[in-house]
């Protein structure tokens, strides 16, 4: 099964690595990601990290949705910034589960996301 | 000057009116902005309104960037759907400001997003 | 049955109204809700807007747990201030909900809350 | 300098430990803490969580008040629990700062906090 879809290939957003409760994704800023300040959009921040959010919450075979998520930014990004979003579980319940997704530039922290999955198909509910 | 930038244009979203403290963007989901279900990607339904938060945030004069943003999802989007961002002011502080945006399908609410920005360059500051 | 419980009573939260998906509580910060800087604690301000929350979304007959909440604070409050929680529904779920929940000082928003609960009992589920 | 509040004390919270960045404070749940439903109630966790966060975005020698702040709930608490909060350093900027806070029981944590803070009288500024 493909891991991407439609958007992240819209976005030029890889996959790395995906596990139980876990992501790694990259994307190279572009032109075409840019506000009108000349910055990287705060919502392709977003978008990276959102996506491995749905990864990483998605991974233990039991479909999941968003209800709740938020995200603090922390440095500016600009075109040719490589970035990377690293998801990992904080909670895992039975119908819901809460993960955080770091943005990433190097070593550095771009932006933080947190979210809350509602998770629908839980063994034997 | 232009209100739209280049990422606004990757995503189709369109400028409808803005004024102070307000924003008005609409957007058609295409097959580009869906993920793995089929449904549209949760950072697409946060683009559109973080992009009428931006808009909103910035119709004072004052450079406004992002700190801290939450979103809501309430109802799955799919293809066809046209959803309008509609972004009204919270408060309005010297140094800091909260939006409330509400995406909306037709008369249904899809999904709530509230953001804080830093206000860069107040007067007198 | 009682609308209050301990720890509204240990904080002086009195009920002014509940409804379905609705809730008024009220409170007067004193010397006892305090920080170090003298002025009315975070925590105080949250407690009662969560107490209208948990009112509102326990409202339909259905238990309803708290899953993630946020709050953005606007103004200081002091000691004296007479303060309202005014709690409405966003949206309704059959398994999650949103509340909007105001604290206001007369006419002033002092701060604003946004909750979502996972409602455990649903009919039919 | 006490490093406690009056509200702090009405809670029973107890400081355990403050460093640069960091603050680890603790408390029990009595009584007084409850919810009709015989937990501790959600503004308790809260509490103790931006007790820690006000301690630990203050230990830097600049005032700093609280902007934005988000909790998820992850298990209940009830009577005679002993919790912790252990607060760290998300990100320090000049105008803003990010911390992190985990309510525990024993090893297992009950609730994440997120809370960011505008520095008042940041150097130079």
């Amino acid at each position: 099964m493909s891991l991407s879809d439609a958007y992240m290939e819209l976005l030029g957003i890889k996959v790395e690595a995906v596990g139980a409760g876990r992501a790694h994704l990259s994307a190279v800023v572009g032109p075409q990601h840019l506000n009108l300040h000349g910055s990287c959009h705060g919502g392709f921040l977003y978008s990276l990290a959102d996506a491995a959010f749905a990864l990483a919450s998605n991974s233990h075979g039991v479909a999941a949705v968003a209800l709740s998520t938020h995200m603090e930014y922390f440095k500016p990004a600009k075109a040719g910034d490589r970035l990377e979003a690293h998801a990992t579980e904080e909670n895992l319940g039975r119908r819901t589960a809460t993960y955080r997704i770091e943005v990433r530039r190097g070593a550095e922290r771009v932006a933080l996301f947190t979210g809350t999955v509602f998770r629908k198909e839980a063994a034997g509910s």
